[in-house]
């Protein structure tokens, strides 16, 4: 599958190009005809003999993009003077800042936001630590924790390199739930020194992000910690994940007809993701599922799991998929099945696999960047595809959740996360798109639908607050302030 | 000492007061009358009948507001309908938040912020980690880590109630130095596990501020993480505190024409801060310095020290200074004395006292609020005085250190923060004082002047650099992005 120009590789290309003959009108072609697209070109300098001009440019990869530079290069009378990186160049010095909400303007200023007025504050926190909910930036912020160890599709690459993404998501919880979020990237990968650090800076914020933290460490890690906090741990690759799918599979069978309980759901990957996804969807409804891993189908007999641990993820999966016993590959058990999710590897199955799925078939290809099945090719025989991609339709994309879902659990000021206010958010996430809109290729709204976040937030505060003050304080007025 | 007004117990005070009648002119006099002083009078509503008038008032305590309030409202005709405490609504919902620096626009600002983008971003840091101070906000961050054991002069009020010095701590290392603080309120005073949680979260940030942390854990806690960390750490209660003093000092001793080598210096106070100062004062060149605590005057034969561990704070106070084995009170010493520099309690000096202390004696009384002997007193005797206090001539502030010091530690890319560091900075901050301006009631900047930040980041910043690439990194250009 050939991957489109796209500006996640974009570079801005300087040139020296004599300001008559031809060579400026050679530009664009050489891009082209290399495979890339220009998306713009600027004279910033002119000059009797040479002009100065900065083309950006689109590039598939980045041995394309060098490519391209090539080929410029190459152009009678150019001169290329520097490469510039427009994705790193958004990354420089960092994605993310502190602001303070108020002026420090004079000594007035500094007498309430600090010593000695503050003191006032902190006494009345003392007095009764539940204010702290409303005196400090605790009600609004949110910790993304990760260890680095399962980073996107790139793995265990370590708590700096993990930066990047853990501020990316900081700035995706602001722009689309007003979110102070601050990434804690933590240098070890001991679970129990990950749990203690989490308890121990828990204080100060009123949710926990956990972010790119390996199978199967990561259950533990989520299920202690939730134990042990009063506010809110959700690992998002888990359950951002399980949200999104099943609003976009209610939708998958919204088009279809069929009915949740109804369907045979094939899963391909037993990770946290995929762990994540099966428990919600059987809290949903769902009642024949089958998961395969690399092995294969997971059954109770299987060689590997007949002595597995009763705690572990993939006996937990066996002991509760599968009623039939079924066994086999992968490509054995979508016969004749109504949806395949996939949260696994690139190309486990091909066009033959999904024409042998049952008519109205559901297609969730969603590992990145290469999907379970090309979507063109799943998409000749099934009834609805959804990949994790942004350049084909339905990206199952978990920015259209965790934003919604923090919100809703801190303006309900919630003490947890639970089944019920995920089932809500993926009803609410699902609810956005109407009647009206719903077909094959908008099972999903875009991350930039603007009723998103605000939906899944309702959904998600409606949920904890019906569960009580043990889950969730009386927040007199949601929101930020 | 009767304490003045403040904003920083500055009430809104909103009022139903008759239209007609002399109410309105009784407003301030009842206030004023009462000690308190009108800072505003706005009339928000107005009516035939009645007017709402909304009046700010700078109390001197939260009894005296309260008692500010009757006198207002036993004003013949006068409804008081709401109290709003100034102070308080600046900190609801907390003083700092998260900012993205980029706008999140569409889809291409999508996939180079976030996924697919990010991840040539990341694997550039896993390939070459430095590269983090590059492409991360790690260049421009501080952790301000508190564990709630010794915040102002509360005490331990545990980590929810530090969160807003914390905050407030943070809002000014941006507005005076532009770096990006998040403040980490730890629930937990284990030393060990401080120092395992520090080491855990400073991959994502460039120094460590270290604040509140009672003795003689913070000495241990900052040694250990010192040792363990490839970044600065910086306990300000201690450091901060002992630079702002070195450097009034510095200015003092030129206003009363002593040299730093010659002066009898008496500390009051053997904490975290006058533990600090000490070695800093012995560092730039102090002599003769005796240290006294609730004990009285330390010396190697005292009691309690001559079993002392070797290792203790006190053990070393006691082999540092005091040559002469003086022993007795506090008071004694005194006599005679050059310098008195109190962090201790207030009140323990009255001016009898201090008329004993040499000609041309330098008081720097820093317990907050009540200093250690009244400043107006020991003025009559006394040739400077410097107190932590901003309604009195020359006071002492932190504000004037951390965030220049930070600065240039960040700009430097310093891995440590020294002694040499520190000196540079007492003598940068002195030197913003200018000879034509320095008289015995300017001996220190205001925190308002804004060459303070730049002329002490200049001087670390210079001072790490010159101790090579151990210590600092040779950062291409300083400042933020």
């Amino acid at each position: 599958m050939a991957t489109a120009p796209s500006v996640s590789y974009s570079i801005t290309v300087r040139l020296e190009v004599p300001a008559s003959g031809t060579a400026v009108s050679q530009l664009t072609t050489a891009v082209e005809s290399s495979g890339g697209s220009v998306t713009g070109l600027d004279v910033t300098a002119s000059g009797h003999e040479t002009l100065r001009i900065d083309v950006t440019v689109a590039a598939s990869s980045t041995a394309h993009a060098d490519e391209i530079v090539s080929k410029l290069r190459g152009i009678e009378g150019v001169a290329v003077s520097k490469v510039s990186d427009r994705t790193f160049l958004m990354h420089l010095g960092g994605k993310i800042e502190m602001q303070s909400k108020h002026p420090i303007r004079n000594r007035d200023d500094l007498s309430m936001i600090y010593t000695p007025g503050v003191a006032r504050v902190c006494m009345a926190i003392a007095e009764n630590p539940e204010d702290a909910r409303r005196l400090t930036i605790k009600r609004n912020s949110v910790a993304v924790v990760t260890d680095g160890s399962a980073v996107l599709g790139l793995g265990n690459i370590g708590p700096k390199a993990a930066l990047p993404v853990m501020e990316g998501k900081a700035a995706l919880f602001k722009r689309f739930a007003g979110i102070d979020a601050w990434p804690l990237c933590l240098d070890t990968q001991d679970s129990d020194q990950i749990v203690e650090i989490v308890k121990a800076i828990a204080p100060g914020f009123a949710g926990i992000n956990l972010e790119d933290i390996s199978a199967p460490r990561c259950f533990e890690i989520e299920a202690r910690l939730r134990e042990a906090l009063d506010i809110p741990v959700f690992h998002d690759d888990q359950h951002g994940t399980a949200i999104v799918v099943l609003a976009a599979l209610t939708n998958a069978l919204r088009v279809v007809g069929k009915q949740i309980g109804d369907v045979r759901v094939v899963m391909s990957g037993a990770g946290a993701a995929g762990t994540a996804i099966l428990k919600l969807l059987l809290a949903a409804g769902v009642k024949h599922a089958v998961v395969a891993d690399i092995h294969g189908v997971v059954h109770c007999d299987r060689d590997d799991l007949v002595h597995a641990s009763p705690e572990s993820a993939l006996r937990w999966i066996a002991d509760n998929t599968n009623p039939e016993g079924v066994s086999g590959t992968l490509k054995e058990a979508v016969t004749g099945a109504d949806v395949f999710i996939g949260v696994s590897a690139p190309n486990v199955l091909d066009g033959t696999d999904v024409a042998r799925m049952a008519e109205g078939a559901i297609v969730f290809a969603l590992a990145n960047p290469d999907p379970e099945v090309d979507p063109g090719v799943a998409r000749e025989t099934a009834a609805v595809v959804a990949t994790g991609r942004s350049d084909f339709p339905n990206q199952i994309n978990n920015v259209l959740v965790f934003p919604g879902v923090f919100r809703g659990l801190l303006d309900a000021q919630s003490r947890t996360v639970n089944t019920e206010m995920m089932l809500a958010a993926a009803r609410a996430l699902a609810g956005v798109v109407g009647d009206g809109e719903l077909n094959a290729n908008y099972i999903i709204p875009s991350v930039f639908n603007d009723k998103v976040a605000g939906a899944v937030a309702d959904a998600v505060r409606e949920a904890a607050k019906a569960q009580g003050p043990a889950v969730a304080a009386a927040a007199a007025t949601p929101g930020t302030v």
